[in-house]
């Protein structure tokens, strides 16, 4: 049996060996994820980001137990930087899911990106197509920091969830950091501590703003006809969504079933609307650029040796050149040219 | 006078029109960036980075008074993803800096990098490379997530400072986005904040099990040869350099003096062991390759029209094809040949 047919059938181990697959090996994984494609567009996938310390996943963890408890079969993917400091930590974070183990409907994987470059990481995209192939109801992908490649990973889902904690000061830090823009649903966890409230409207407030922003934005859009800038990283303000913002202790489970029911109601409301078609082709159109990026860099980058590099290094370092100069004369001395059938 | 002289010669609004032009037109600044790049060399490089709601901006405040009382000279990057919603918090924080307009000794400039991809952004390599020009003694570069964006951008300094606040959540969260491990300098702010020892414990044993894992790396990097990867993006364990963890209360300016002398001792050090040229070399490479990305992307994408990334996603919602496979099948349509002397 072919590993796709093993995954398709729940072959958890056959997953797993997929998933390393796509992690490791960008050349060979190809052919396997232009097979797995043909098997996706089942799953709802949920993009989860936010605020280090937001208790993110404590969240999840109750988040899924309340998915099991519904039916609901899932994989959840930690898309983590790998960090020689993180082993623990992340360790940490998966006992806490141990009462998940044995769970034939649940599928827990960190995913290690260090070192790619390039707003949505393609491993990540592959990883999320294979276990939409595998069958699962939801693929939730959880991202650990807060910067602009974890914004781009989040946003490719259909659904984005953005974790703070009350205190304005990490909302303002948050606004900052434009994952507020993305949201479709907030969670202010912790909910029990001071000050919830001044958060609440805080937020509220921004989303507003937002709002206000992004309909001049679209007005702007319409006019330049570009169909791909209107709907931009998807998210707050572009339909008629109004965004959520859910209290939740995690720690006790307050307010989980709430958010899983505004979960539910985001994902009826973008089917019904077909904003989830304009998500798919997001998503599709960042995978699709993200990996010609990569494979073009690569062909690249093989015709140039690490001798080229370092003599160009060692005349900026004598400032016979600079880094800029140096970049365009290299491109130079290539050309590009298309050698495929007139279309 | 052409704009470098003027921009050497102290004229503030010509560093503006130059920072905008490195900016916006990526085209059109690359003789003005080459033409910079002569001048470099003097500033040192200071990235920032940290935990939303740490309280950066404040403890920034502080360092950049102190340093003025010093008579130390300086230019502040804010490098903002430039979100929808964080114009006002992104101005209340230029606001704080207010008690420094009009002191010509200080220039402060937040830089949009939103929809910059890959890992250093190049608008902000050559925004840093303008203020050295421009002959400050200090260019902070600060950034607003805890991405992997974020962390390229802080490693491209010469000293990496962390700042972190009290609670060991926070801590863990910080070790899992990858931030500790680029730290020259670790602040732990708030330090007015209960349990501020146990934050400080846990993050020594952090950099201890760091070190342990570094120095394993290192070995097996030598033996692998490659120079480069020893020194991966610098920061803590890579030298004789013991990562200090300070205590700051940055609305009282309490500990501010102490990151002050770390920060020059810090300095000291990588010049007398000769690790910053090290650092001045990885930097250069980031800068070059990224270019080259960048420059290598926009030639390719321009041979592609609209109309055939459409076509494209429209086969993909059909599934008559996959974004994996055509990409690779994008990139079968061109080659690329080397048109360049024979070196």
């Amino acid at each position: 049996m072919s590993l796709i047919k093993q995954i398709i059938s729940g072959d958890r181990r056959a997953l797993a060996q997929a998933l390393t697959l796509v992690e490791n090996d960008y050349q060979n994984s190809q052919n396997m994820l232009a097979e797995v494609y043909t098997h996706t567009g089942h799953a709802h996938i949920i993009g989860v980001t936010g605020i280090p310390g937001a208790g993110k996943s404590t969240l999840l963890n109750a988040l899924v137990k309340l998915m099991r408890k519904c039916e609901d079969t899932l994989g959840l993917l930690a898309v983590d930087p790998s960090s020689q400091f993180s082993k623990g930590a992340i360790l940490g974070d998966r006992i806490r899911m141990r009462d998940l183990l044995g769970d034939k409907g649940v599928f827990i994987r960190s995913m290690a990106t260090r070192g790619e470059l390039g707003g949505l990481s393609s491993s990540t995209a592959g990883a999320v197509d294979v276990l939409d192939a595998a069958g699962f109801d939801r693929v939730i992908v959880e991202t650990v920091g807060v910067g602009q490649a974890e914004v781009d990973i989040a946003s490719n889902a259909h659904t984005s969830i953005v974790v703070l904690c009350p205190g304005v000061g990490d909302s303002v830090q948050a606004a900052k950091s434009g994952i507020l823009e993305i949201a479709d649903i907030i969670v202010v966890n912790k909910s029990d501590y001071p000050k919830v409230n001044v958060t609440k409207s805080y937020l509220r407030e921004m989303l507003d703003i937002g709002s206000a922003v992004q309909v001049g934005l679209s007005e702007t859009q319409n006019m330049t006809c570009d169909p791909h800038l209107v709907h931009g990283t998807s998210g707050a303000g572009n339909n008629s969504w109004q965004v959520p913002i859910i209290t939740t202790v995690a720690t006790s489970g307050e307010g989980v079933s709430e958010l899983f029911d505004h979960l539910l109601a985001h994902y009826d409301h973008i089917t019904s609307t077909g904003e989830i078609t304009v998500r798919r082709q997001n998503r599709l159109r960042a995978i699709f650029e993200s990996r010609l990026r990569k494979q073009l860099y690569t062909k690249f980058s093989q015709m140039l040796s690490e001798d080229y590099f370092l003599r160009q290094l060692e005349l900026m370092m004598v400032r016979e050149t600079d880094p800029y100069t140096a970049a365009t004369e290299c491109m130079n001395n290539f050309e590009i040219n298309y050698i495929g059938d007139e279309d």
